[in-house]
């Protein structure tokens, strides 16, 4: 088992995401795995999944805090990265094998619940309240230290064909 | 009346936003207008808000469309930018009078209708469904050519005094 990012595990061609591709150098770049409850991170033995990210001096929205469209979009690529890892869980394949099991967001929803400080690593924990074949949908809370700064949810679907090979 | 965008008649120390900032060199920059039907742009007579936003190639999701984030983001931005206007409108204020009525996002939901192709202007447009002094909410389309390609709702309130002046 691979202890590797979610999103370096997607294939090279699916790779160039402003959220989380490895291959977007200008991008955020999200990194998200499995967690276990113990702090441990794994890609097995939980149903939890975690991500870290520091903003950038840049992605302000009033001064002293962060930018709630960066929020969202944490939001939504450590959703559907979630989703992908799932789906290969669930098929009893390791991530990145092929074929890619990739995943686009039909719906985002967030609840901004305090503001978030700047200059802090901020903690994205995501589970799952739905798992179907081409649908998933995770819950995930954004923190900041002990306070929970916004929740989100994303429902994500299996990536259709006319979105690839582009 | 004056056709500045909202977001360029915000205080200077409340301009830095990553997503429609006039002071953040590395963000996005959205401008927001009051909309007429007849396709002209005034701060009056109408209750439609619109901005235009051309993606640039990192703002990629899957190569060939917009990243859903950003479409959040562009989405966050025209709705506290048309909620402010609002507020401004219904105080029967000129926007850009002190003191300020900035808003903040309490909750952002959008739909993901269709993939967003790079490579087009896209188009915001806003409607009121809610407005209140310390609440208003506002609808958004983003369409690029003739295709909605998502719909969003930001639930937007007055900014806390505890964001001020920091």
């Amino acid at each position: 088992m691979s202890n590797d990012a979610f999103q370096d595990c997607y294939p090279d061609d699916l790779s160039h995401c402003y959220g989380c591709g490895k291959n977007n150098i200008d991008g955020h770049q999200l990194k998200s795995f499995w967690h276990t409850e113990g702090g441990l991170i794994s890609n097995k033995g939980s149903e939890k999944t975690i991500a870290h990210f520091i903003p950038e001096q840049c992605h302000t929205a009033i001064p002293g805090f962060v930018y709630g469209g960066l929020i969202a979009s944490l939001i939504d690529c450590h959703g559907t990265g979630s989703a992908a890892a799932m789906a290969f869980r669930q098929a009893n394949r390791p991530m990145g094998t092929e074929p890619a099991l990739r995943f686009v967001t039909a719906a985002l929803n967030v609840s901004y619940l305090a503001p978030t400080p700047m200059g802090t690593e901020l903690e994205l924990i995501g589970t799952f309240s739905e798992v179907k074949e081409r649908k998933v949908v995770v819950e995930i809370t954004v923190s900041a230290g002990d306070v929970i700064c916004a929740k989100g949810t994303v429902v994500a679907v299996k990536m259709p064909e006319s979105m690839q090979l582009n």
